[in-house]
């Protein structure tokens, strides 16, 4: 036997907490209100709010990440701010405005390294994920887009202007960085597989998608998709489709097609097209459900009042919906037997059961955007 | 602005609770000590033992699995025994002897309802989560094994004696149950894929597997690798390798093969057989890094001192090391930077790196054998 028996002190501390509060943080989540800078904390068990966190900054196209106990939320706003929030105490911990204008950022495999995205001035900054002190700057003299974090204490990024993909690699010393020439023109978002093993771009400035088998030695770019955004009138980049609204639902990913009303079906393995469904409006984000047998469809404004779930066995419709409108987000707890909707212009989140459709419930939150649950620590590339 | 703001007074109380102890709950686990009836908690951040919980019973095979809101441990041992551990008091929440002898467990997607697999008397029987109150008894009058939740509130198991699968409904009033028979003969163990779409049976009375598609509305037995266990004399049923061994690893599955010193490698698509990789000894546990880049594998006594890691992408052993007497059980990290391995006679669970192999700690534990990380919560089937 080891001396490891709690002390009666610790015992009746953790049982004066357990009486006030929610202290597992399984089951959290925080949601962006994208006019009023602030996070609203929600319990997915509970289906209900929590506590408002204020003071966050610019949180238009905000993100954010989290530490592997799930206990601080690392919230990525576009004026450059990086805000450390403590889901446990529900106060910032944190925050530093590190840049100009950024896109993004990603926490290391092991939760020690916090990196942003951007634009102004372009490149890739990292920080202690304990004190948001700056570890390692690395400018690009580039918009930098596309960040995502991969195994070994590396993260990944694209440059717009240069068509270049860097892997900076942070397990040692110094930032050791790996360039890859010839992405294409102007890449304006990437995405990694959830096994960190294909990164996947964008290009703005021509049709296709450029892709890396991050696993191999020496990458190198490899074409694919090459009728990705063809034949339609050029859109603004603000209308191109986020690539994290690709979805993989069993051996396909599903991803919303260019300015069309429909989603692509490609196979997983060599990213050849296998199918396309008819869709309501201009997809925004397709998510899967967690098994892969349904994904969740939302539309581009002025269709944005509606929601389409497909089937992903049959590749058809399956239910249609209007939540309200403006439906921004989509994100299912964990197992999927559930899934949170922001209907940013009804001020709601809405929770419907996936099984039978039915609701279960509804939170006030002020012009809600993105949702995400803490279960996203244990998830790799987010 | 919503009247959503904490109050001095909880804040307070949150931040008494946080000087003390861990309260959030993501990188937590439970380390069971088989021969002392007890668990340890663990901080995988820390790399440390927080506590020791006792009263557990007879642990020997014991499994657990975890509340969503990583709060609560349910722990299944081989008495019949059905304790919940909560984590954040540190303390035995409920404890229940449920039958005479009892062979894993599996709690419902959305948390609610927690499912034993008996021998005896054989069937499943269905608590509350929260009281542990039983809800349903279904007595299936045959020795039942390979029990995992699937979405949908739904249960599946096997039945040895009958050569059956059942599909437990719980989404209504009453448990709904639909019989599959002809799965083969004396199914000894299961597992359902992470997608929960494909459940497949491991067969001790005939050569080879059977397996269901879940998502099928007549889920028809189909057999796949007819030769899994053929050509070697007949093994006593101990000596059948856990299903739960299987490693999804890309688009292959590994599996240690039956009273060889060897993997197979395995289609995910079609089961058909891809490979072999020869091995120190007959495997235990064949665990694919979270990436699938890595597979881990421990093997069966006298030659149980040893891992060897296998790369996937050239299916060639890369890494071997002795960790030291009878490792019993292997769990990753959420996102794979580091991996626990129960060594029962050096009374240790020792922690490494799995990128340069390095050891990153070791903790004392009695006996140790599963090792159960909190993420397990946002995981089907398990």
């Amino acid at each position: 036997m080891k001396p490891l028996h709690l002390t009666l002190a610790a015992l009746a501390l953790a049982g004066s907490a357990a009486m006030g509060e929610t202290i597992a943080t399984g089951d959290l989540g925080l949601v962006i209100e994208r006019t009023t800078g602030a996070v609203l904390l929600v319990d997915q068990s509970d289906r209900a709010a929590l506590a408002r966190i204020e003071g966050l900054g610019d949180l238009s196209h905000a993100s954010l990440v989290y530490s592997p106990d799930q206990r601080f939320a690392y919230v990525f706003g576009r004026d450059g701010g990086l805000t450390k929030v403590d889901l446990v105490e529900r106060r910032i911990a944190g925050r530093v405005v590190q840049a100009g204008n950024a896109i993004g950022g990603a926490i290391s495999d092991d939760g020690a390294l916090v990196a942003v995205s951007n634009y102004e001035p372009g490149g890739v900054r990292i920080f202690d994920a304990v004190t948001l002190e700056m570890v390692a700057d690395i400018p690009t003299g580039s918009k930098t887009i596309g960040l995502v974090d991969v195994p070994g204490r590396r993260f990944v990024f694209t440059l717009w202007d240069a068509g270049e993909t860097w892997i900076a690699d942070l397990s040692g010393d110094e930032a050791q960085i790996t360039k890859i020439t010839g992405m294409g023109k102007n890449p304006y978002d990437a995405l990694v597989t959830a096994n960190g093993r294909t990164y996947i771009a964008g290009l703005f400035g021509e049709d296709g998608l450029s892709a890396l088998d991050l696993w191999d030695e020496d990458p190198k770019p490899r074409q694919v998709l090459p009728g990705y955004g063809r034949g339609e009138e050029p859109l603004p980049v603000y209308k191109m489709p986020h690539l994290e609204g690709w979805a993989l639902a069993g051996a396909e990913f599903v991803l919303p097609a260019v300015g069309r009303h429909e989603v692509l079906w490609v196979d997983a393995r060599d990213f050849t097209e296998t199918g396309r469904t008819a869709t309501h409006g201009q997809p925004v984000f397709a998510m899967a459900r967690p098994d892969g047998r349904q994904v969740w469809v939302n539309f581009a404004h002025p269709l944005n009042d509606t929601i389409q779930v497909i089937d992903t066995v049959t590749k058809q419709v399956v239910h249609v919906f209007k939540p309200g409108p403006a439906v921004l987000h989509m994100e299912f707890t964990p197992r999927g037997h559930e899934v949170w909707v922001s209907v940013r212009d009804a001020d709601k989140i809405m929770i419907y059961d996936t099984q039978s459709f039915e609701k279960r419930g509804e939170i006030d939150a002020d012009s809600p955007s993105g949702i995400f649950f803490t279960a996203r620590a244990h998830r790799m590339g987010l």
